[in-house]
């Protein structure tokens, strides 16, 4: 018996997207408004999914709380009111949302969640949005 | 040819979490203020996914009339405005939000739905939502 | 020159709507499923409107935080997973939304907030909400 | 390693369910006020979900912009400010819900897409979606 | 001591807009792809807007059935699912939603409300709002 | 006769709050995580309400094409995938949320708009907004 808890947070960042090893050109190309050289920014909404049995004892997946500390340790405390270009998550790897949806994955899945990491799921703004379940899951 | 139907209801109704095989100092460290005596409240939305072929006279994977009836007959009749720590559907089962995601999955696997039934998920807040698909779900 | 803020909060509380000088039958009448007598609940967002010229030095109308911690502490603090019919602020005043967006809006106009308070509005559901501005509001 | 990235569309149409093969009557039964012979309309969000492995040089599943310009050449143009049952997409198919996110499906499966397509999803409205993945889908 | 309710409605339709007054080149110029002859639709959410003094033996503004029952009646039974252009309430006049607004407020303002009608305010999409409050409203 | 149209658009933007006429301590104090050097960012909902009379030929209170047009130019133009603090726009005005609605508002009311402009309003994040409808504005 296994029950699916997503659970919302925020944090807002700013980010420029643009690859030094590419021309000027092929950055306008590839990233448009978004190679913008002062950066722009988003209200990025996280949906961390997790899973497992109900305690009998709790009647719950996982305690809340528990959660959601490890989540704001981990994840809001680092990235929330950041440049993600100034961070050493990325060095040289570039912080579209697709990126910062793996490296939330990565980091969540090396610390002691109090459930088991199904997915991620960030959204950039209301129309786009990533998910990302690591390297090899299982079917859901 | 399978297509996914899902439904969204409301129901509203109180709830107090309190097991009481625990001490008053378990409960409170479990439940916080989730533990109140007098208990607190919440919109409830609940998504009902049923699934199946396209009838072809009529285009359809099911008529919505008839999952609104046996969704508010099973559910919303029983669930509506109600106190879930007064029914019988948790007895010694504690009414968090995991546990009447799975009362509702059981429910309604049980009765005639006009679709195959896939998963049911119910959002708490805005924040948190729970999904079940029952104790042994096909890969989807 | 004014600015408006708006600053949403969540709580969620349960209440019973009754009257005891009326029948049972004039409260089944008046309150339908409202009137079941173990309660039920609601997810309550609180709007809360504030208006001040901008403070040159700051850019803001007021500190956001030193606004967040008024309401918390006079408002969450009071109400949130609370059951509403226990609490002093309502005695014979029926915790209807209506009287619920009265009582803090007193609250509120009788404390110190950080900008001048305009009009509160709560939102029962995503189909009700109730707003109010005060016994003689001037015009907006 | 594989990314679902959703990119979420409206477009505004009308349609009118009846099947000429029925009689009025189990017209009237099937499809109710959405028989009316005038038609009715919906706002349809769309939501296409694509996936792929990231490219390192730009850190995107795919550009944004070249998806949104085969949505909008394909299926943007084709059904918006439409009325569904005077199109040759449609024919003797009842352009119900159902049957559009199936028609989006094929038409999206049939071209050149710059990631690969795993599902379609239309909300008819806020409280009704249809999710189609194609005749033979993988499990996700 | 004035108290607003605001109560949310759904209706679907649909329209075209056309002026026979206008060549159709005017009609194409003025009214872009919502000339299509065969019309298109929407999903329109309908805000009421009434206000009173909340009664003491109740604690509401007003009864929401009796609320309900009025605009389900005179609004949603005439406007929903149906085509606009079809229906008496335009005749000459283009069922823009501006005109929608604007008919909803005459209907409601010429039957018995169980409070004082405010204002009216439609969504034609998440983006499009229209308001209107009367011929002479008062200073709110 | 007067109705009110309200719009929606969406622009993401970073900036950093920081007023260097105070000390750091005092900027750290006033802005906590917003005055972070690197910056950070927000998805803005832009709601630009204008008002008039329903020209009787098109049924409208304006084209909204053309007030999309302006908007466009005027707005999205300048602030979309921006960093604030880098606009003539603000120089020594600290780009807070307040203050660009301040400027929304009087690059608007300085051009020509198909109808009368009655207030802007942007939401920084779902939980916060401010209105402003200029300096001297009429009773609504």
């Amino acid at each position: 018996m296994k029950v699916y808890l997503t659970r919302r947070y925020l944090f807002v960042a700013s980010h420029r997207l643009h690859n030094p090893a590419l021309s000027d050109a092929a950055n306008r190309e590839t990233y448009g408004k978004c190679d913008n050289p002062h950066g722009h920014g988003h209200n990025y909404f996280l949906e961390v999914t997790v899973s497992g049995p109900i305690a009998p004892a709790t009647g719950m997946v996982c305690d809340l709380g528990a959660l959601d500390a490890v989540v704001s340790r981990e994840i809001l405390d680092r990235f929330d009111h950041q440049n993600l270009n100034q961070l050493q998550d990325f060095g040289t790897i570039i912080p579209t949302t697709e990126n910062l949806a793996i490296r939330v994955q990565q980091i969540l899945s090396q610390v002691d969640l109090p459930a088991h990491l199904e997915s991620i799921r960030i959204e950039e703004t209301a129309n786009n949005s990533f998910e990302y379940a690591g390297a090899h899951p299982p079917p859901r």
